[in-house]
């Protein structure tokens, strides 16, 4: 585990439009209900909360992205529940911003970072495979 | 249009282990064969190549990566085929190299960037939503 102050910043950044199919459509939007939730949470150390408008993975709502510098991956994570994730998803960004490169490994992943990958993404620093 | 010179460079990243449904499992790796196909195109100004393994959208074989500097949206797309694909693939990353956001006109963008956006990620100076 590296030190926190050696780190990049780490951005968790939540679709604020994201709909869910077990949720009354007439309500108010998921995804602004669970940025919500996470700005009344205490974040871990080091992280940054914004939410934007349509992440483009609206079949996979509610979704959300976590990135943090140029040496670590990206993940997008998707069918997250404000009512039930977001616990989870508070450990997992704990997990991410403890690595220098973002890799959690597998078992210390809650199991909707595990199950719910919609895809990551490897710094640009990466070696070409 | 912004001219090109004043633009990051732009990056293509292939997943090199993709798999697509049509294809035998026991033959190339499509998406191997895809970042082969891209390599012996010409790629359009300041856009650089590189194949990765896994981009953990396994599920949207095959799957790429554009990105482009820390101004640029950057969008991964799925359901690429390397035997039709390839053609648009070149235009939709000219089009989007061209840009400065990343954000390309709709009616710009080839039939397989509308309909097979995996995700999309905002730059991280965007303003907050």
């Amino acid at each position: 585990m590296a030190e926190t102050h050696d780190l990049a910043p780490v951005m968790l950044t939540v679709c604020t439009t994201c709909k869910r199919a077990d949720v009354d459509p007439e309500g108010p939007r998921p995804g602004a209900v669970m940025l919500e939730a996470l700005k009344e949470a205490t974040l871990p150390e080091g992280v940054q909360l914004r939410g934007v408008e349509c992440l483009s993975a609206c079949t996979r709502g509610c979704s959300m992205v976590l990135s943090g510098g140029s040496e670590r991956w990206t993940y997008v994570y998707g069918d997250m529940d404000p009512d039930t994730h977001v616990a989870e998803i508070l450990d997992g960004i704990a997990a991410y911003a403890q690595t220098t490169d973002g890799l959690v490994p597998w078992r210390e992943r809650p199991q909707s970072f595990r199950k719910q990958t919609v895809a990551r993404i490897p710094p640009l620093k990466l070696p070409e495979a």
